[in-house]
């Protein structure tokens, strides 16, 4: 069985092509720049990278190029459309109303809709690819996997937020939070390497570009940090992550921002980078943080290292004690010094990592020492496996 | 040497005069309303309660008639004004000009003004209560506490807000806290029964209708939950505490509301009684979670419990580790169902309390267990005295 994952941005459409006898990857890629004149799509295949310059003006055309370089007769991954069976969808936001992975029909296209509020620039973009799938290959049967069903079992004292009823009644706003089939495939693979006991106790923290960390009880999220948006929790590169709300009024009264504006800057130009103002790249950051003349990107580091240790020890006290850490996402996987001093600020809670275990960059390690109360582990996070793997299994069960 | 302790609001009156060779309080009041016809002052001496009616107009004419109380024939604890040997003014916000107690003059005052863009209802009020006090008792020593004094020893990591970092140069926009006298006071007492072995980690949780809690190490504060303002932190009876901020410019998207309003709305209207929309009383809340018609008074108790229980980890981390909890305010104080549910949550770091001794309001009490791995207390605070020992210590030493 072989299923495409598709990945669509408001400009983008990201895929991959997975075998799923054996889990590998027949192809991948990215086209960017949907809708301007420089659009094109890089093709990665049997470890070859092309390159197509196409100005394609909307997901449709770029769906119809990305299939024909899956059928390229040079480098063809499968001989016709026929080869794919299914076609798996990444759902930014599913609101309340998803909390797992469905088969596509127009009744769930209709919600994905209802919950484009929740997610304007995402959702509608998605509904873009799902439609250009059925019209380039009709009846191929779909599925849509749901970056926020995973949280849903979150209890109401953890999604409420303090503030009056009436905004989540009348306008939904509660705690969603996002990355969820990564959060879900790292906790999955956590609790095997602990024998899959009952009631496993972890916390997974998938550190990228955006970061969240999760709460999680025998498989089932308890918190998350990220919010309404992705712009809540912890400060990340480029966001700010939780504040005190007269901060943000402050600012919108000081520079006259609107609120669209507001959630740009806190979006765009808050976070570590607003903090040392170099650079919105954690590797670059963090580099300068061992320079004695940038104390700025050292104040970003540290906030950054201190508000996920303290995370961790939070989200113990909402599961009662801790089993097990993950370290996932780019940042997580690659970053052993960070990971190392997250550790650090933990260790009154009985966690010890071996440092040279801890010496790797994007390899699934356990990397605590054997005298750990707490087992912690690098795993490489695969949203795309998580949505191929719920698309064959509902294809199958149809 | 007797010492009068003023607390200014913009329409209230606070004091206590307090007979420092034994820490008594002589008398102590509140002229409320002030500016308005139905003003009241409320003066208790001996265990007797006296209410004046009198529409004062201004500070100064509150304060003529709460010195005249004091002198009052039937009931004076001081002969003249020349028995009062100092005052001391409690002051909301030092902003980063002040991280002690300080003798007035003119240049204090002109800072204190400075700091007003940071406290604008609270202290230009100050000021009139100085200068009333000026004009009634002309070359009286007065001492200056600030309620943000104590938190200036963070370091940058913990008071840098992740937003551009112009924000704190130009408009001084940081985390300040606040109850920073009340934290102090507590933490002092915690350490002294412990000891006061050096670099003691406490966690002082100060929790009445606004709620904080400090990370003390060694008597230095190292983090506190309020922010820029009070608003942030935890979820408290009536405000917020820190949120997603897409969660803030959502609300002043769906009821097109400004800043100010926005701030008023998560001040005011929010918090566990924006969720349970019951009243903004935490006893009137507390009761009605105990019934199974209450739902959200359930959720809204619960939100508060789990916030605290997480913020007391979430500062062991700060601290890497923990030697006391502090529970003082009028919640903290008296409260010991919310006690107890706070302890349980961290029963995993081995925080374990007696029920018995627990149960009690009000009281000086130690309410761990022997076993427990962190001390536990219940300390009532004392702002007011605060204040009047560091008044008599910079007039002293003047």
């Amino acid at each position: 069985m072989k299923i495409l994952v598709v990945n669509c941005g408001s400009s983008s459409l990201k895929y991959q092509l997975i075998n799923m006898e054996d889990e590998s990857v027949l192809a991948k890629g990215n086209f960017e720049r949907i809708g301007e004149q420089e659009a094109f799509l890089t093709h990665k295949v049997n470890g070859e990278k092309y390159v197509i310059n196409a100005p394609v003006m909307n997901h449709e055309e770029a769906l119809k190029i990305i299939l024909e370089q899956l059928q390229h007769k040079d480098y063809k991954v499968i001989d016709s459309l026929d080869d794919i069976d299914a076609v798996g969808h990444r759902i930014v936001h599913g609101g309340e109303l998803f909390d797992k992975s469905v088969l596509v029909d127009e009744e769930v296209i209709r919600k994905i809709d209802e919950c484009a509020v929740l997610a304007p620039l995402h959702n509608p973009a998605a509904i873009l690819g799902i439609r250009a799938c059925q019209k380039a290959m009709p009846g191929k049967p779909m599925v849509t996997t749901f970056d926020t069903a995973f949280h849903q079992t979150m209890p109401p004292e953890n999604y409420i937020y303090p503030i009056p009823y009436k905004y989540y009644t009348e306008h939904k706003i509660r705690k969603y939070g996002a990355h969820g089939t990564s959060h879900q495939f790292v906790d999955k693979i956590a609790r095997e390497k602990l024998g899959n006991k009952p009631d496993l106790k972890v916390v997974t923290c998938h550190l990228g570009q955006g970061a969240s960390i999760s709460a999680i009880k025998g498989g089932k999220c308890v918190d998350t940090s990220m919010g309404l948006s992705p712009l809540g929790g912890i400060a990340m590169v480029t966001r700010s992550g939780d504040l005190d709300p007269s901060v943000v009024t402050a600012i919108m009264e000081k520079d006259n921002l609107s609120p669209k504006e507001t959630t740009a800057l806190l979006n765009k130009q808050s976070g570590l980078f607003g903090i040392c103002g170099l650079v919105p790249d954690f590797r670059e950051i963090e580099k300068a943080s061992f320079d004695d003349d940038k104390p700025k990107a050292k104040i970003a580091i540290e906030v950054f290292v201190q508000t996920i240790a303290q995370f961790i020890a939070k989200y113990a006290v909402q599961l009662r004690g801790l089993d097990a850490i993950v370290f996932t996402g780019g940042i997580g996987e690659n970053q052993y010094g960070i990971r190392a001093r997250i550790c650090e600020c933990l260790e009154w809670m009985g966690v010890k990592i071996d440092r040279e275990a801890n010496s790797v960059r994007g390899e699934e390690v356990t990397i605590s020492t054997s005298e750990s109360k707490v087992a912690v582990y690098v795993i490489p996070t695969n949203e795309e496996l998580v949505i191929a793997r719920d698309t064959k299994a509902l294809v199958e069960n149809k």
